[in-house]
């Protein structure tokens, strides 16, 4: 077989439906986010991005640089080894006790990726529970699928945020089944977010266990930054709480919370946390250190509010249509692939503004958008550009304008 | 169904068959490696390090520190996203550039370890090539297997290191089926190491494709530390090459390279890597210099090969067994789950040297062992002290000694 045929064969078809990715490559400036080098055509170009997932900042707080430039002098680079062997660092113990009280869990267990931790924790669970089926939210990360998928359990899969199709599918099987329900609450591309509390009751009234996704939501909702979850109230009620280290948090990695004997058992069956180098002790700590920043301080989250709602505001009195959610995530629709890449490569080629086009697969055709997170270091200057060019060439393409789209 | 009742039990049953993993808890001292400080009951104690991936002592070396704190001054913590949304940094493109000169190839990709590079890498290979089938090495690593189970590909397990029974595994598929060969370089439990022109031949013949996993060797073998391909001149009869950042290179984070259209093809259809938020730019900044300084510095392979030589005719003088191999690891055999874990808790408590046990299911029954990793970082002094330290629980426990073990 040709096999590099049959590569060249198949990326063709992906360009051929506009689906290639074509990635930006940047050099964020520690002092000035969210400004940026690009470099382009072996030349660079000065750019704002607004579509990053480190939501708050953090990436640059100095708290968070100086825990990791201690720990870099004090440990040196890499953790050494697995966790098994020779890799379990002080600064892993310490980040796992800081996630389980951010949670009010009894343990928490680190994994080198929010993807690995969903892969590894769902698929352990619905590997390891004899008979467990899992029901899945029609809209849930692609790393939660494959969890699933590898798991080899039974699922189902329940309409996106509806609580009484749960409900229906949960009635379906008897008592006695192990039953795993998994979700996120804020849904990254739509910005939604979940009826947790009404997910949950349904939960309870079958015995099933819950897993819910928080990336989207730790370090920016709760009075502590524990997500939808501590926001609600509801923390104690839900089995399993994951997140992320790298978004706003500002770092790298992923985690579960959950009771001490759950997370030994994934601790002890997952095969992804088992035979993976730990994370190195720098990034643990940075990560640790945001962590206990965002428990105190609502100062960035305040003033992400306030970013996300002039922007909101700004797009309204331009008639520029995005998404109405509860969220801080705002996505503008524009409904056409081409369009949509177009657009992006626009304000990038005359403004700086960097704003990756979302389409197909990642969203539905006929649903492509730009995805805006603004944070607390976007200003008012960095605001009125993004707007202003934004009705530019909401202008020049015809789009349509009109109140909030549906 | 009462879950934490089931982890309990589950747990309960891991203890009781002697499999309970409790973490060792150490904070590394940079500068002074392998030294490190042990965290036990309330209190510390400083311990030598013995079972250490971070093979060549990279993890401290000042050319990858100042790489990674400079990076962190300029361009902050955390990579911002997904390589796909924000998260290209020019660190990233750098690094992969590195990759591919190391190895010979078009092109490299980061991934965010190890594991999920294999698991990643051969995970969408042999699940987007149709019709493909995987032949994997007995011995291969959980990554690799749950990768090629992953993909739901039809695969076989050919003989460890027998090229003769991979040839009639491979004869037994019609030409036109698409193949795909999986096999290791270095083997990291008995530090044996593949026959690899002999493989390749094999594969040949048959128009396999073939993958190697040279995470125990990038670094530490062939002239610009390639690993053993490069050693041997074979590079470029590979298909793709894996390796880490975490082990010898001291950092973290994994990497495949190939063909440009191969790899371009795992970075358009790999989930594991578009979904991933991307490695910190200083992480990826630090593996760069020490990939670097590994291309033209032989020195610290040099003291490696020095010390575990050393290591190997010491342990030969007093008829200590340990398995005899051609790479730099050191299996110390004990044969018995009991012994050889009461032996590093005896070793940890009396010494200080922290050596895990290597039982079941890691190795076979029977041939459980404390690996033995010497770096560039040991010195006489504490190979003296491990030495002497094995000699006396030997006695203490009338272990069998005699000439080297098979």
């Amino acid at each position: 077989m040709d096999f590099d045929g049959f590569f060249a064969e198949q990326l063709q078809t992906v360009r051929d439906e506009g689906r290639y990715r074509v990635f930006t490559e940047i050099e964020r400036k520690r002092g000035a986010f969210p400004h940026a080098t690009r470099y382009v055509n072996d030349g660079t170009q000065n750019v704002t991005v607004w579509c990053s997932n480190d939501y708050l900042g953090m990436g640059q707080h100095p708290v968070v640089l100086e825990a990791m430039h201690k720990t870099l002098d004090q440990c040196g680079a890499g953790a050494g080894g697995t966790r098994n062997i020779s890799g379990t660092n002080h600064q892993h113990v310490l980040l796992e006790q800081e996630l389980a009280d951010l949670h009010g869990k009894e343990a928490a267990l680190l994994f080198t990726s929010g993807y690995v931790s969903n892969w590894a924790g769902l698929g352990t669970l619905a590997s390891k529970i004899p008979g467990c089926v899992v029901f899945s939210d029609a809209l849930n990360h692609a790393s939660m699928i494959e969890g699933i998928r590898h798991s080899r359990a039974e699922y189902k899969i329940w309409k996106h945020n509806d609580p009484e199709d749960l409900d229906r599918h949960l009635s379906a099987f008897p008592a006695g089944v192990p039953k795993l329900v998994a979700f996120e609450s804020v849904y990254s591309m739509d910005g939604d977010i979940a009826p947790i509390a009404e997910i949950l009751d349904v939960c309870e009234k079958h015995g099933a266990m819950t897993y819910i996704d928080e990336v989207h939501a730790v370090g920016l909702y709760g009075e502590r930054g524990g997500g939808i979850a501590e926001r609600e109230g509801l923390m104690d009620r839900i089995t399993v709480i994951e997140g992320t280290l790298g978004k706003a948090f500002g770092v790298m990695g992923g985690y579960i919370a959950a009771s001490a004997d759950l997370v030994d058992f994934v601790r002890t069956f997952a095969s992804g946390f088992i035979f993976s180098t730990a994370l190195p002790p720098a990034v643990a700590a940075g990560a640790c250190a945001s962590i206990k920043h965002l428990k105190v301080s609502s100062k960035e989250r305040e003033q992400q509010r306030d970013r996300v709602a002039t922007v909101r505001r700004k797009l309204d009195m331009l008639g520029i249509p995005h998404l109405p959610n509860p969220s801080h995530i705002i996505p503008v629709m524009v409904g056409d692939a081409h369009k949509c890449k177009m657009i992006s490569d626009w304000l990038m080629d005359n403004h700086g503004i960097y704003v990756q086009p979302i389409n197909y697969p990642t969203v539905p055709v006929g649903t492509e958008r730009l995805r805006l997170t603004p944070s607390p270091v976007h200003n008012d200057g960095d605001i009125d550009r993004l707007i202003n060019a934004l009705s530019d060439i909401w202008s020049q393409c015809e789009l349509a304008r009109g109140s909030v789209a549906a």
